[in-house]
């Protein structure tokens, strides 16, 4: 096979045979296809597209890559969510502690966070001691012990997929519903999990803006997941406003803590409940997905999935006391209210600008070697559809530098719109698609 | 300006302002724009195209990468031409001369042969102690002297071209009009000329297959060439088999002695008066193409032209003795007549094959590296809706290996198709557009 004949192959619109694209996949991650053709090979994929057998054919090849956790020494169905992030998504803390403590493992790999978005190993990071970087020997250990571990990706997982996404971030080539499908899956399927619930955001802070092409990606994710034989459930959720009212990484931990102790009822709860729902169904401990739903709203409220929390707090290295009593932690070194200037409805957030707002603060990376300030970012008062009086709260931003505070301030300020009629609240859930 | 967004803005199918192609141009030959992003944006080029404006801007800052020749010292019209190259194209060789002694300046860069298609340069180097390396100061002396030189490319001229090109060529990216017409006209403008006629070959020699694809270029060359105030001319013509009927560098220089001598009246000496007339016409040397034909056919007729070709040879060093007397020239180790296995009228050449059955032989280059042996070759002995008995030579094969031969006659042999009725004579000149 020859390089420059499977690229202009795909220039021209045609199909890959599985053959052509384990070539492709092999020949790249050996360095054998330079960084220059596979990158110009990415783009005719995103602009001329790729069939769903082409799609299940590359996460194979990348998925096989690297390394297949062997989790069959596990008795029990093995589920793992994936959210294609948000502002404020934290429901991966809530729900892992959720499933596990109903008896489904949970062997969760997350990402850390990046531009707008934040990252699960962040949040996990911002607890002292809290360790993500576990060997894979030991991450096992975890996992049989309290039914769940919650770690970063290593090395042996899914090279290929390492590489492609350090060229698709540079070159253009990241919104591409196949390149996408094959990048979740085949480090997904790599976890050795028999089912995966996927969270698929849509709207102003989501990478998919739009509705259909949220939809697009799910159903590619779930023919892909069906081609090797795992049981998907996919939910489209809204992304127009940041998830619950807390952003930044130790603010969201804390707000999960409030939702596993019982203490919140807003759209995170409701959809940290759907999420687990799905899970444990899938998981085979409920026959269906109400039944899910309660058994995980119960374990709020028995109090199992706190302790379960805590208990993974601890086996990973984590300091229990600041779960116990968070109000402990360290405080930032400015908290300022920010205050609406007008008077009406909430209408609109513009979310992506909310995300880079958390960044401004200290919370996120602009990038891969931006250090971040665990306490810093956002508290929400509002919801889109709540009425404001002239000087009522928007927010509380937290901070240790007084001119970040002030470059967030303009941000938000700019990015919330208002209405004199009451607007229409964005549904949480759009659609569940399996 | 940001490098990933305009690779975005291309990607989605939108315009470059000349500013964002200027940044692009200026960042990449500035090695700012990594080789794997602009691969990306080539292949993003190529599949969603560029408008006429965006074609005029690349070319210009393709050009402006670059020394741009000043001529202005030189009384009178400056006209080059380009070929978009084929399988025993050797016009330039006797255009040059003839145009020159006409009056008009013809300064003329040429390029090197690779894969199926020979190069003016190669051809020329045949002739022993032939320069096409001169500086440019010394370039500049030879064309004022005898009203012509023909060099290649320097760094000086279009570097843009020169780093692009060697991208395109293993990114599957070279098929795109609006490249090729940026590759060519940046270099042809930076010759300082105020003319161009344009041969664009179209059929199975030719880089463009169909005709409507080679109108296209023609069309798009001559935009931008108007845009930069130069005067085009346009001939599509016939690449359905070899022009003339000697393939191989000497050997089509011995061709060319033969025409600039009016010894043969051939496909390939009605091109070149066609050519050269045109030439002499953007020249102001004639009032019309007709004209500029007739000039033509009488500078070889009273023997000028052949006098300029020998004033040429000997004021960039080469040897005058092998073209005055071309049968001293070294002979190849084997000579062997190809004959016909079948009887019937010659149908139809695949003349992509036969540039590469004179590559086997040694004429031509796989890679840049590889060296080329001048006297290798093919010398065909008939031309498309000829009849053949059994037996009759088809050609001759010239090369030091016999086992090249054996091997350039078997891709020969199943290059050509016989047919029993009569087929239609390739028309010469398909259009000439200006």
């Amino acid at each position: 096979m020859n390089t420059v004949e499977l690229i202009k192959k795909k220039r021209d619109g045609k199909d890959f045979t599985n053959d052509e694209i384990s070539f492709l996949i092999n020949h790249f991650t050996k360095g054998k296809i330079l960084d220059y053709q596979f990158s110009a090979l990415l783009m005719a994929i995103l602009i001329n597209g790729m069939n769903p057998s082409e799609t299940a054919a590359l996460t194979y090849s990348m998925l096989n890559s690297g390394k297949i956790i062997n989790l069959s020494s596990l008795k029990g169905y093995k589920v793992d969510k994936h959210s294609t992030g948000g502002v404020g998504d934290k429901t991966s803390l809530i729900i892992a502690p959720i499933v596990a403590s109903a008896g489904v493992y949970v062997p969760m790999i997350s990402g850390r966070g990046l531009g707008h978005t934040g990252g699960t190993l962040d949040k996990l990071e911002s607890i002292p001691g809290f360790r993500t970087d576990l060997s894979l020997s030991r991450s096992l250990k975890v996992l049989k012990k309290c039914g769940v571990v919650l770690i970063g990706q290593t090395k042996e997982i899914a090279p290929a997929d390492k590489m492609i996404y350090a060229l698709r971030d540079v070159t253009a080539t990241v919104e591409s519903i196949p390149l996408i499908t094959a990048s979740i899956m085949s480090k997904k399927l790599a976890e050795g999990v028999d089912g995966l619930v996927l969270d698929i955001k849509t709207g102003s802070g989501a990478f998919m803006k739009s509705q259909q092409d949220s939809i697009n990606l799910a159903n590619s994710l779930i023919k892909t997941a069906k081609s090797f034989n795992k049981e998907v459930i996919a939910f489209i959720t809204d992304m127009n406003q940041p998830l619950g009212n807390y952003v930044g990484n130790w603010l969201e931990v804390y707000e999960s803590i409030q939702v596993l102790q019982g203490k919140v009822n807003n759209d995170l709860s409701t959809l940290s409940i759907n999420l687990a729902g799905a899970m444990i169904y899938l998981g085979k401990k409920a026959k269906s997905l109400q039944e899910g739903e309660r058994i995980a709203k119960q374990k709020i409220e028995n109090g199992e999935a706190f302790k379960k929390f805590l208990e993974i707090v601890e086996l990973q290295g984590g300091n229990v006391n600041f779960i116990i009593n968070p109000e402990k932690y360290r405080k930032p070194k400015f908290v300022q209210k920010i205050r609406s200037k007008k008077a009406g409805f909430l209408k609109e957030i513009n979310t992506y600008q909310i995300g880079m707002a958390s960044l401004e603060l200290g919370a996120g990376r602009r990038t891969k070697d931006d250090v971040i300030d665990h306490k810093a970012g956002i508290i929400f008062y509002i919801k889109i559809g709540d009425y404001l009086k002239t000087g009522d709260v928007i927010c509380e931003l937290h901070s240790d530098s007084k001119s970040k505070i002030k470059s967030a301030e303009q941000i938000i300020l700019e990015s919330i719109k208002f209405s004199n009629a009451e607007p229409t609240f964005p549904k949480l859930i759009k659609k569940v698609i399996r």
